[in-house]
């Protein structure tokens, strides 16, 4: 369970931070829709090369487990995962529609941006209506390179226990 | 399906795109508050006299096919929407409730702002609980006015092919 | 209902007005985590020590009738409500996410600042999947105080009549 300081105890912040901000914010919805659109081969060049992506239970995150729905360790993983998801998984189609809160700014130390947002997953399958899939927050490490924000950790804590069907896309 | 530049790979961004930003989301929360509040008559004023509002089903616009729910192609038209909505159409009286992402500057060419958004509406009917109603983006043209940002065209491309019954308030 | 000035008229920001904004969205997602990790003794800090917190159905809120499903006075009543929500209540489990819309800043009179913000809290318990637990916005004054935002006021005016189950832990 996250202890981090209350942000409305910050002096005000520096064009910088604003600037931070709507990187943060812009990385986000620029992710969702990558995956939104089924641009699957765009979603590992938002990580790093050496990067974790983990897709994990609330349930097991809170009493630190380690068992993940989906734990990946490099963009190769990860492009091996859509690979998967697009060739080989037989599955009922769906669209998702990402729907996220403001980027919670946590901190910065060592080169590292830290920051959670909450998010909101629907599903659409065909010739049905909209359904909340997944509900949870984004647990992420975030490094400047030259090509931009890029994730070295972004860790999905789901709410629900249960969820509709299988999980087939990233989150 | 759009195909935008990478924001991850953009540079700080200078305190006019900033501005824009903040401007861009005002525009949408107020836009969205409008329609929940059923201030229906305001809803016209967010778009330039000649503008374009379309309500259209993502299997279409993904195949560029022109069949829309809803097709309006002026202030007048609009005028008339809100005229038929809130006079002439009898339906089962319902609340709409947006929460929207935060907005995705995609380029500014033209004189014209680019920008898609994610959203959901909700939908609550008497002595009912809240459904989700209806999920997918606005893509968006604004320009500025000095009257400050208005539409240009407001497209909104809905993920489900099913619409709960039917959809009488505009999106 | 709210009759607001249209922020799409406004003038382009001010370095002030574009930290105000970025304190309010960071105070709203801040309060939301709170909530959301059941980090509940967390909840009263957010609000000055004689501060209104309101829960009601927008019906009432629409005809300006006072009843309210929870309406608390001071930090006093709220850590009253905490310790009853966390020791005494008896009740089925559940999680709650919130995702909310970025803030809307409505205006500022007299050292108070006005903000509206749409927001939609899923539940998840065990075992279950996600749902729609309540969608509505929040209606805001806040003050600026040596340890940052605080909420002077916050309204919840939330859609639905109906309520899943009951309303334990603060939205």
């Amino acid at each position: 369970m996250s202890q981090a300081p209350n942000p409305a105890q910050q002096a005000p912040v520096s064009l910088a931070e604003l600037q931070l901000q709507f990187a943060l914010d812009q990385l986000n919805t620029a992710y969702a829709a990558a995956l939104d659109d089924k641009r699957f081969d765009d979603w590992p060049d938002f990580f790093l090369e050496q990067a974790h992506y983990k897709v994990q239970a609330r349930e097991n995150f809170d009493r630190g487990l380690p068992l993940a729905l989906i734990a990946l360790e490099s963009r190769g993983m990860m492009k091996d995962r859509v690979y998967g998801v697009t060739q080989t998984i037989y599955h009922g189609p769906y669209y998702t529609r990402h729907v996220i809160s403001p980027s919670r700014l946590m901190g910065q130390a060592g080169g590292r941006i830290q920051a959670q947002t909450s998010y909101a997953v629907f599903r659409c399958r065909p010739a049905g209506v909209s359904e909340v899939y997944s509900v949870g927050r984004y647990i992420d490490e975030i490094v400047q390179t030259p090509a931009g924000l890029k994730f070295a950790s972004r860790l999905c804590v789901y709410d629900s226990e249960m969820i509709l069907n299988s999980l087939i896309y990233p989150i």
